[in-house]
C-alpha cells in the first residue's frame, strides 16, 4: 500500500524541485513546525535518500514570543528522530526597519543564508503553500503598486537559485492532511491569528469572503494570476532593460526624445531602473516618484528638478534626463551610475 | 459661492473629458437613472452649452424587470428637465450568451452604438466609477486569466474613443454627494442588491471584508494596479504583434526556434494571436489552450496535433508550428490566416 494522496503528492514536489542536485549534494528545509513546513521536511526525508542526497533542516527562533527558544528545541529533536541531519536552531534579533513581519522576514533570510553558506547547502527549501501565494498576492494588490508586487513569490530565487518553494501549487489543507497522516503534529503560530498583522487579517478575515462572494477556486485563481504576472514582469523588465542602454545620451543621462517613443510601461520602468542605478533606495521609490519623473518626459512644461528619496535629482535640460545626487553647491547633474548612494541620510 | 465639491470634481472630469470636442459636436451620456450616471448627466448638462457642445443622453431599457419601462420613462423626463436634448429611451432584448451580464451589456452597446451613429454623436460618457473599477478587478482577479483581466475597464474605447468614462478615478460616494446637491433622488437598481450577481456579492460581501482587512484605501490601489497593468498590457501586446511578424516561417506557420527565443509572456501572446488569427473565438480560447500550444514549443516530446476551440487544429512538423482549419479529409495544416472561421459550429 502506497502512501496516503497528500504525502504523495508533497514527495511528488519534492523529487522535481531536486532533479538538477547531484548526489552527495546537501537539502536544508526551513521548518517553523507549522503543518506546511513539517509536511515538506518528512516528504524531503523520505525522498532525498532515495536520490542519494542528503538532507538536513534549519529552524530560526524569532525570539518574539515567550517559549520560542523551547519550541526551536522540540522542532530540532522531532526533525532528527525522522532521520534529518544536520538540524539546527538559529536564534535571530529581529529589528524594526519595514515593519514586524518584514523585519522578520530579513533577519530570518539572513540567517538561512549563513546556514546554507556554511554547510555549504545546494538548495534550502520553504514550506510556502498556495493558500500564502493567494495571501501575498491580496496584499500586493492592497499596495496598488502593480505587477511587480502582484507577481506574488517566485518558485525559485537567490544565488544559483537556492531558495525553492516546491508546495507553492499545494493547497495548505494538503499540507495538514500529510501531517495527520505522517503522524505529526504541527505547530500553531499565535501571530497567524493576531488581527495585527495584516496576512492574519487577510487569512482570516478575507479569504473566507471571497469564498464566500466569488466561490472556492480563488487561490488557485490568485496563484495562477501570480504567475501569469511574474512572466508579464520579466518581460516588461527584460525589454526595460535594454531600452535603458538604447535611451543613453552621447552626452550622459536619458534622450527624452527617444523615451519618449517608447510604451508608457516601459518607459517608467527604464526610469525606475535609472533612478535605482543613481542610487534610489528600490523600498521607498514609489510609483508616484516614477510618475512625476514621467511627466518631465510626457508632459514637459519647463518643470524644474525633481527630488527622488536617496536623495536623486532629476532634471530635464536639452532634450536629455539627468539623474544625479544633490551636492552642497545646488543641483549638479551627474550621469547614470550604479551602487549605493554614498549620502542616504541627507534628507532633500 | 461655487458648486459644492463633489459637483465641481464631477463637472471638472467632464470638461477634462470632452476636450478634443469641437463646437457644435454632440455629446450622449448613457444614463440608467442611478446616481453614478444621473450625476454625470447633471454635469455634462451644466458643462457641455459652456464649451458650445450640445448634450443629450440615452437610457437602455433592458426589459429584464417589472416597470423598466416606466422606469426609463422617467430617467427621459427628469433629463429633459435638466436641459438636456435629444433624450431618447431604446428597448433591448437581452440574449442569454455568456450568462446574464454579458448579455446585458451586449445589447446595452449594441444600442449605445446605434443610436451614436444614428444621432452622429462625437461621444458616449458612461458613469462607472473608481468603486465600479474596482469591483471589476476583483471580478478579473477571480477569472485568473492575468494582466488582461485585470486590467480594468479602460478610460477610452470604441472607433474615435467614442466611449469615456469621466468618472473613473472618483468614489462612488462623490456620485452620491452630487445628486443630493443637484437635487435629484437617483434610482437604486435592486439587481445591485441581488446576491445571485457576483458583482453584488462583491460589492456587499467582499469589499466591506477588505475595508476591514486591508484598510480604507482599497479601490484607489484596486483602480492604480488597473491603470498599471493595462500599461503593461499594452506593451506586452504591441511586442507580441511585432514577435509575430518576426516568427512566421517561409513555409507558413510559425519558426519554433524563433518562438523560443522570445520571453514566455510574449511567446504565449503570439500564440494566443495566431490562434485568434487561425479562427479560435477570444471568448473560448482560454490560458489552459495556450500553456498547451506553448508545450509543443518549449516541451517538445513529438506530441500529436491539439485540437483548440474554433475548431482550430495546432501541430509542429519541420520546426514549425502549423495553425490549421480541422477539414473533414482529417489534419491539413493551413497557415494563419485572420477572420472568422466557416466552420466554427463543429466541435472538435
Amino acid at each position: 500500500m502506497g502512501p496516503v494522496p497528500a504525502v504523495a503528492a508533497i514527495r511528488l514536489a519534492v523529487r522535481q524541485t531536486l532533479k538538477d542536485h547531484q548526489p552527495g549534494d546537501l537539502v536544508l528545509v526551513a521548518c517553523s513546525g507549522g503543518a506546511d513546513s513539517l509536511a515538506l521536511a518528512c516528504a524531503a526525508a523520505f525522498v532525498a535518500p532515495r536520490m542519494g542526497l542528503r538532507c538536513g533542516a534549519v529552524t530560526v527562533d524569532h525570539g518574539l514570543q515567550d517559549g520560542s527558544g523551547r519550541r526551536a528545541d522540540e522542532v530540532v529533536r522531532l526533525l532528527r528522530q525522522r532521520g534529518l541531519a544536520p538540524v539546527e536552531s538559529v536564534a535571530v534579533v529581529v529589528g524594526r526597519e519595514g515593519g514586524p513581519e518584514a523585519a522578520a522576514r530579513t533577519a530570518r533570510y539572513q540567517a538561512l543564508d549563513h546556514c546554507a553558506e556554511r554547510l555549504d547547502a545546494k538548495s534550502v527549501l520553504l514550506g510556502h503553500t498556495r493558500d500564502d501565494q493567494a495571501e501575498t498576492v491580496l496584499l500586493g494588490l492592497a499596495r496598488g503598486s502593480g505587477a511587480r508586487s502582484l507577481a506574488g513569490m517566485p518558485a525559485r530565487f537567490g544565488p544559483g537559485d537556492r531558495y525553492r518553494r516546491p508546495l507553492l501549487e499545494k493547497a495548505r489543507s494538503v499540507t495538514e492532511e500529510a501531517c495527520m497522516a505522517e503522524g505529526v503534529v504541527p505547530w500553531r503560530d499565535p501571530h497567524n491569528a493576531d488581527p495585527a498583522y495584516t496576512r492574519s487579517r487577510i487569512r482570516h478575515w478575507l479569504l473566507p469572503a471571497i469564498h464566500e462572494a466569488l466561490g472556492p477556486g480563488m487561490p488557485e485563481a490568485l496563484a495562477r494570476t501570480a504567475r501569469m504576472l511574474r512572466e508579464d514582469t520579466e518581460a516588461l523588465d527584460q525589454w526595460a532593460a535594454s531600452a535603458l542602454e538604447d535611451c543613453r545620451h552621447a552626452q550622459g543621462g536619458l534622450d527624452t526624445a527617444r523615451l519618449a517613443g517608447l510604451p508608457t510601461a516601459v518607459r517608467r520602468r527604464v526610469i525606475r531602473l535609472a533612478a535605482l542605478g543613481s542610487g534610489a533606495p528600490a523600498g521607498t521609490l514609489a510609483a508616484v516618484h516614477i510618475e512625476a519623473v514621467d511627466a518631465l518626459v510626457t508632459n514637459w512644461r519647463g518643470q524644474g528638478p525633481l527630488h527622488l528619496p536617496g536623495p536623486v535629482v532629476v532634471h530635464r535640460a536639452d532634450g536629455r534626463l539627468a539623474f544625479g545626487e544633490r551636492t552642497l553647491d545646488g543641483l549638479d547633474a551627474v550621469t547614470t551610475r550604479s551602487g549605493q548612494h554614498p549620502c542616504a541620510a541627507t534628507p532633500v
